[in-house]
Order: C-alpha cells, then sequence, then structure tokens
C-alpha cells in the first residue's frame, strides 16, 4: 500500500484524516508531531477507532496508522502538511527542506481573520495570493505542491461513522502529482474529487473556507458542506 | 408588487433573471437598456416565455415585465447592475449617481480573467478587493449595495421549465437591504439565500464563478452549480 504521512497529525484535521484515509483502506498512514510521544498516542487512538468503527468499511482490510516525528513521516510517498499557516516556515526548517525534494506535497491550510464576534470570518492571503504560492516557495522546486482538503469541516473528518460526500477541489501544477491526490481523495469515503485548475486556483479554495465559517455562524448551520455539482 | 429594475437587462443574464422573477409571482420587473428598443424586445420575449412556460408556476399571477432605459429602471425599489465590471462605471456615470440615492443595488458581477486555452479562469481582483468594493465607491453612501446571484451560470437563468435549487451567498454591509435581498432570492424557484457576511467578503463570492468556469471545464461538467449545506 502507499503511504501518506502527516505533518501535524496531532491535530483535529490532521488525525481525523488519519483516521479516514486508513479506513479507506487504500494507504498506511504515517502521523507525524514535533514530540514523537503526542504522535504515538494519535496513532493509538486512530487505530483502536477503526476497531471500534460501525460505519460500513470497504471489503479489505484498513490501512495501519504509524508514527513518528515530523521529519520520520517524510518517508511517506505523499505529504500532508496540516499545521497552521504560521508554522509552515519553521516547520519545514526544522524537518529540513531536503526532505521535500521530489515529494507530493498536500497543503490543506486556510490563513483566516477571525471576527466572532461580528459573525465572520476572513481570508487572510498572504502577498503571493495564497497560502500554497506562499508554501511553494518554502519547498524545493522539486516538490510537488497539491491543494486538497481545504473545504471540509475540522469536526467532521473525525466521525468516522458518518459518510463524507463533499467536492473536494484539487488544484496544482504537476498532472501526475494533482491524479495522485485525486485517487487518495477517491479513497476516502465518498468524497468527489474535482480537478481546479492550476496552483494559481488556490486562493479562491483557501477562501471558501472562512465563507463556510461565515454561512454557518450566521445561518444557524453546524459544519457547512461544499459541493460543486 | 414591488418593482425590480435590472441595469443591462437585454444580456443574457439580464434577461433570464427577468424571467426567473417575473416567474415568482412576487416582484414586476423594469428590463433598461442603453437603447429603449433593445429593452422592449427583451421585456416582450419575458413575456411571451412566461405564457408558454410549461414549469410549476406559482398560484398566482405572474409579474409583469415593463422596459426603459437604464436611467428609467432606477425608479424601481431594488436595482440589479448586470453589466460587465469596466462598464460599470461609465453606465453609473451616463444614468446620473443621483439616481441610486438610498436605492438597494445588487451587484452579481465577477472580473476575470479567461484562459479557455488552458482550461482556466481566475478572478481578476480590482485592487479594492472586489468588484463589489469598487462599485460602492462608485456609488452615493445612502446607496446600498449587496452581492448576490454571483455564481449562478449564466445559462440557468433563462431555461425557466428547469427549477434553481442552489444556494445564493448575499453579503452587504445594510442589515435590512440584505434581508430584503434574500427574500428576492427567496422567490426565485428554489434558490436558497445565504447571509454571508459584509460586503468585504464579497471577493470570495465572486471568486467562486471562475473556479466553478474551471471546473466545468476541467471535470466534463455543464452549467455547475453551487451548493452549502
Amino acid at each position: 500500500m502507499k503511504l501518506v504521512g502527516i505533518i501535524g497529525g496531532t491535530g483535529n484535521i490532521g488525525e481525523g484524516l488519519a483516521r479516514r484515509i486508513c479506513q479507506g483502506g487504500k494507504y498506511d498512514v504515517l502521523i507525524g508531531s514535533r514530540e514523537a510521544a503526542k504522535a504515538e498516542a494519535a496513532a493509538c487512538r486512530v487505530t483502536e477507532s477503526l476497531q471500534t468503527c460501525t460505519c460500513e468499511l470497504p471489503g479489505g482490510p484498513v490501512g495501519t496508522c504509524g508514527c513518528g516525528t515530523n521529519a520520520n513521516v517524510c518517508s511517506a510517498d505523499i505529504i500532508i502538511l496540516s499545521v497552521p499557516f504560521d508554522k509552515v516556515a519553521s516547520t519545514i526548517e526544522s524537518i529540513g527542506v531536503a526532505c521535500f525534494e521530489k515529494k507530493i506535497v498536500i497543503s490543506l491550510i486556510n490563513p483566516m481573520l477571525r471576527y466572532p464576534k461580528e459573525k465572520y470570518f476572513l481570508p487572510d492571503r498572504p502577498v503571493e495570493g495564497s497560502a500554497a504560492l506562499a508554501i511553494q516557495k518554502m519547498l524545493p522546486p522539486s516538490a510537488k505542491l497539491i491543494t486538497a482538503f481545504n473545504n471540509v469541516a475540522s469536526g467532521k473528518w473525525e466521525l468516522i461513522d458518518e459518510v463524507l460526500d463533499y467536492s473536494i477541489v484539487v488544484c496544482g501544477d504537476d498532472k501526475e502529482a494533482k491524479a495522485t491526490v485525486m485517487d487518495l481523495t477517491r479513497s476516502i469515503s465518498r468524497l468527489q474529487p474535482l480537478d481546479g485548475g492550476p496552483l494559481a486556483m488556490s486562493g479562491v479554495v483557501e477562501s471558501i473556507t472562512p465563507l463556510v465559517i461565515t454561512l454557518a455562524l450566521r445561518n444557524g448551520l453546524k459544519d457547512v458542506g461544499v459541493y460543486f455539482r
């Protein structure tokens, strides 16, 4: 099975994603953290939750969930960056930029300005136009950066007894890497991957998350899903 | 019945919107154009199409569709701006900015950079951050600018025998005007209005249209609809 490493895999989104990817039965996962003990605890929770899951599982066995430091998980074919935008540069630096050579790197990061009292969130675009375009500059030129999973409500990843049937817009400049990430997307619940064009489109996709949170805050909705059909 | 004026009402979107609004049976429409004859022809087509429509119509009578110059339609309570972004300033100037005093003005305008050969469209944000924020500067301070209907595929408005069940994100800084536009939205087919927060959010909503066109171009889809649920 292919291996997916999640940098920052002990956060809500990272751990939830690990569950979902393992559940799909087509990939093994490595959860990464700055502290190996935290990564191990998260991997144990993921493994346990998959054993007690009551949902419809794939015919075959589920993927395994291992763990390691953030540097360790870079041995994977596909690396998911699941850290806040303002921690990306220091995380990549501490791991060592060479670890990302030729890797497929997924960003699901959406920088936001939060105005919870006024009931809205706004995109907080870096000068490059999007988090993804900024992150691309931090990675070696041989890394293939793809954006995906940006607009899934963080709470939805963890609830592995629930079906996820959202549209997932996948953007990137490397055709093959994009196809690989679309395959990964297709392996998770009933997510529908859609080719969203070049990485230059990532700013649009990233900005949908603060919109979706605003829609939830203002319209009495919870965990708003995004569908393009 | 309340009156809705459509500036640039002889374009695809304008004429289609006129049909849909009249069809809802809660508003009368005035189609505006620089040339009164063109507006009259469009209004005739709208009226005729409503008579031959085979869809489920509201219980009561449909709204009437009148016409006039762009300046004439500013007598309406609600004014929809349906002209390309680069024509907005000259259109407002030729009508006379005073005509917009205290009016509810709806922008559904999405400036875009088009790369059809490369199969993607990108948002073309003015320095203000969005078309709406730029247009707000062109209007008198007493005008209440609201964005709505930005993400509906233009071809979908006209096909009045088809149900429209999309999510319509409505943004603006005037609470009452926003509620009025949400009511108007609710009167059209089965559109679902959602409060999208302040006008500062309009850039996100405008940028979804080039994304949606890109999704259509790249994924073999037609007239992609947007749903938040």
